[in-house]
């Protein structure tokens, strides 16, 4: 049977579900059954939100609740639900509070919240940049860029260059090497611009063959020779020209970003 | 002053920041020097962290660290660095255990890993099909599609699509709404195959007007009234058409992707 678990924030519930998410992974022999109740800013969101509580309580398993809500007349409604509730965030305030040596605001909705101007905007130019210079698609005003991603084709590079602008705010641009780079055995010119911000991208020829082929099943493309050709002209390439590489096969795009952006020691 | 913090983690640091950071937003009287020591494995990692931790301390104010490390032997390296130390993970792993009635894996590293293949592979799908069908790119497949947002250009729906793609694993198009459809005043022929997955995105004038400002700053696209007109006939458009919609004016692209995923009642 499945345990059911609630997700309970005043904004998006992305900080509950994450930290929720990476406790209940270490519970995987149990399999669970998520609701995020998101936007719990007032005491009639908060009683609908124990309603489905106790609702799924009838199924006669205890729900498992983590909340990070902040306030405190919606926390302790969620506290009276009968449910096993785990406070994320109350937890941690007094103890901060007394490190810090000052109160805390106990003001909902700090997080995720449009924040100042300038955060925001400097993300979106970073979107837009990296959309602008996505696979090559432009080499213009490439050593703008924080990042520059070169890799053979599929793989990984668009969704790492998109995880760093939309997580960290960094101009991440990509340059897919294609056949004339890697008979030759050089770098393109065009990248002379941006060379202490190359970063290498590799991957297992068995699962690049198996990502291109459902794009295109026929075809040399997809085959699995031309991917070990290709894989093993690019990593050459890489060591050659001293371009810091990762090999992406059972890397998620979080850690590929965290990776890269630890090893180019951008902020 | 600034206050030292470190974020350390045994995989991306992601959780620990987010957490971490949702806290500090509670201090906004306090200026914070943030570093976030990610993949701290082993020891070594972890004594290496310490030094860090140590030599910030020669400041004179106690740094603050905000930990997500699942293993024991490294954790209790980080405790001994004379930081005031929020163990993030292991304050809920016990009571967890408990509500759960099994003990806990104790294993690094299994949140943002590549988890199953399936899950990544439904996540890089989605990014495909959205980046496939930004701004009205392509209209085939749009039937394919979990959410489809439109709305005036430039108005947040490639972002706001970008992060469903990233952050849920939704295949999330959009449809930039032209002259022709402002004019007329009907939805266009082509997006009546997915008329109940319409999500509209509206923002103010003023908003709208600085932001095309920056990308034209001359010319009838950003100016005032122009803006004025587009979002008027938008929103009539959306309210004839009974399509819900949200104003993107002060909400963060974590927040509309919440709120539009809330509203679609979308998993």
């Amino acid at each position: 049977m499945k345990r059911d678990v609630f997700f309970i924030s005043d904004r998006t519930g992305i900080t509950a579900e994450n930290l929720g998410d990476s406790l209940l992974t270490q519970f995987p022999n149990i399999q669970f059954n998520r609701t995020n109740i998101p936007f719990v800013t007032n005491e009639k969101a908060a009683q609908a939100a124990v309603l489905a509580i106790r609702q799924s309580k009838k199924n006669g398993v205890e729900p498992i609740v983590f909340s990070t809500l902040t306030d405190m007349a919606t926390q302790t409604i969620i506290k009276d639900s009968c449910a096993h509730v785990f406070d994320l965030f109350g937890t941690f305030v007094e103890p901060l509070e007394e490190a810090l040596g000052t109160e805390s605001s106990h003001k909902a909705g700090r997080m995720h919240g449009i924040g100042d101007t300038n955060t925001y905007d400097k993300r979106v130019h970073a979107l837009n940049f990296t959309l602008g210079h996505d696979d090559g698609l432009s080499l213009r005003n490439l050593n703008d860029a924080d990042i520059v991603l070169i890799g053979v084709s599929r793989c990984g590079k668009t969704p790492t260059c998109l995880y760093l602008a939309m997580q960290y705010s960094l101009k991440a641009a990509n340059y897919p090497l294609i056949q004339d780079d890697l008979v030759g055995s050089t770098l393109p010119k065009s990248l002379d611009s941006c060379r202490g911000k190359l970063y290498g991208l590799t991957i297992e020829a068995e699962q690049l063959s198996r990502i291109r082929k459902e794009r295109r099943p026929t075809g040399e493309y997809s085959t699995l020779s031309r991917c070990q050709w290709e894989i093993a002209r690019a990593e050459k390439l890489f060591i050659e020209e001293q371009i810091p590489f990762i090999d992406t096969t059972t890397v998620s795009i979080e850690e590929m970003a965290a990776i890269a952006r630890r090893d180019m020691k951008l902020r």
